[in-house]
């Protein structure tokens, strides 16, 4: 096929096979442009079952003698456990993306990768994804658009896997499924053109669905999930306690989205009033997260082209570089 | 006051001192890193009353005498009638940015002025405002993450000036305002993740507010208006014969709006749903898309530190440019 880049396809690599690397195998399959040269798994290469046939598994510890092959390496790995490595490592012979997500660690991951890829020569666009990532590009715009007013993230309804694995800790718990749903009045007196202080409590509510082994006291299981501390106890939280067949049959999707408002204000005394409003209804969280990591692999790859290098977010990355077409069919077509 | 321009302040100059000229005077007194040097005019500058006082006024004559004071200058013309010569002559001795919304002229205009700008060495952003602008990054954003898919653009409610003037252009119409209006169930359907097609008249209506003069019959006014090819014939059309006292009292606001939605899917039989909305409500058109041309103001002469040139379009600018702050702020605040 023809594209912009001398008649190449981007070659792309998947580190880590879980649901973000199968939504990445799938992301690539839509991008004409984009060809994945395999998935790369610590496990046993041969105990993996790709969602297409024809995706090669390779192990991990053959990445680096495949550096010439790959032109962007898309990181699955987990924030808690695997990024914060992982990222550094393929820094140093590969372009990467991740989806870094821990927010308080963004700028140690940030300097730490930048200093590999700088030393290295590569691109490594770090935090990419939904939020961090799109809910991040628009809380930028509204407010640098509009100086004056308020931004409001709100999440969901969808499951938390931090707030889900938190429940899961706690003794007699078997398996647990948490939904962060956000309060549809709040969001409604924001959008009328308010600008309400907000407590976490007026933000969002949490729902979850807990199964308890059978020697626990259920009240105490319940006890403990809404008083956590930093997790739950500042919110209304209600608890339901139901069978492992119920929770692997009515929540195992990965519905999840949200919102980020801007409530902002102009004119002479400032009261005359603007709404900017980004929303996203995901019906797999996984899913579009891969595809954006993918979208941002091309970018990462014409950046590398154009000879820059080092750590990168979506704020440095011009818009045009997640383009599959030129420019001037951009500014014909979409402007 | 600090900022990451050595302690400079962004100094701007204003052309056009109609309705977005005024927009721009306010929204540069709420960013704190930019002054205002003046506006420019054709009209005599003694006749014209500033909104603030210290707003200095200048022939637009003595412009090129003041290139050495002005950093950007944010061109408030018309795209009918001003823009596609003002942006060129401009282009010559300043960094400029417009807001030129002739569709279908874009690629045009951008050649025009980039020629120019590269010659002088100077930066021009072209098209800046929300449609051109905002909605085209998001047209841009949806279709590259959500490659199947449909996306959606709806104006409204809110004025269209194209249209109300194409009314003011009938015999016997001494003034008109036509509001461009969203089907609400169209919006709902996109919403519930189908990808309709959608005619014209499937997605817009249109309701004209008219002030006849005596002598003309209201019935043949209205029939031209309905049947008139390109602006109203495919749609369906109300038309309103009120006075001029109730035109100006009740429709001199210029409210404005839209949506921009894409109904995506991802997956291994393309059948995970997802929707991608992004959302204004602006009491102003105006004095919005004024604060969008100051962010990118700010843009501009970012972009001119660094010794790019050349004409560009919000595609081109990668976000972190209209934020006033420092990236690493930005990565640690925003991401």
């Amino acid at each position: 096929m023809t594209n912009i880049y001398n008649n190449k396809k981007i070659r792309v690599g998947i580190v880590g096979y879980g649901n973000l690397g199968k939504g990445v195998e799938l992301s690539v399959s839509q991008n004409h442009d984009i060809a994945l040269v395999g998935v790369f798994t610590r496990r046993n290469p041969k105990t993996i079952k790709t969602l297409f046939k024809s995706t090669k598994v390779f192990s991990i510890d053959d990445a680096d003698a495949m550096k010439n092959e790959i032109d962007v390496m898309i990181l699955c790995g987990g924030s808690a456990t695997d990024l914060l490595q992982q990222s550094i490592d393929f820094a140093k012979n590969f372009n990467i993306i991740d989806s870094f997500d821990t927010h308080a660690k963004i700028p140690h991951h940030f300097s730490a990768v930048n200093k590999i890829a700088l030393s290295s020569g590569h691109i490594a666009i770090i935090s990419v994804g939904w939020d961090p990532g799109l809910f991040s590009l628009n809380r930028l715009y509204a407010e640098s658009i509009l100086p004056f007013g308020a931004t409001y993230t709100f999440w969901g309804d969808g499951v938390s896997q931090g707030h889900s694995d938190a429940i899961r800790r706690i003794d007699g718990v078997e398996d647990a499924v948490q939904y962060t749903i956000p309060i549809q009045e709040a969001i409604d007196t924001i959008r009328s053109g308010e600008m309400p202080l907000l407590s976490a409590k007026q933000k969002h509510r949490r729902v979850c669905f807990v199964v308890a082994e059978e020697a626990f006291d259920k009240d105490e299981i319940k006890d403990k999930i809404v008083n956590m501390p930093d997790y739950f106890i500042d919110y209304d939280t209600k608890v339901y306690f139901i069978s492992k067949e119920e929770l692997h049959e009515k929540h195992s999707k990965m519905k999840h989205g949200g919102f980020v408002l801007r409530s902002g204000f102009t004119g002479q005394n400032n009261n005359t009033k603007h709404i900017y409003e980004f929303s996203l209804k995901l019906e797999s969280n996984p899913e579009f997260t891969a595809s954006v990591l993918t979208a941002y692999a091309r970018a990462a790859f014409k950046l590398r082209l154009e000879g820059a290098k080092g750590a990168k977010t979506v704020y440095d990355i011009a818009p045009s570089y997640i383009y599959p077409g030129s420019n001037s069919k951009l500014r014909k077509e979409f402007l």
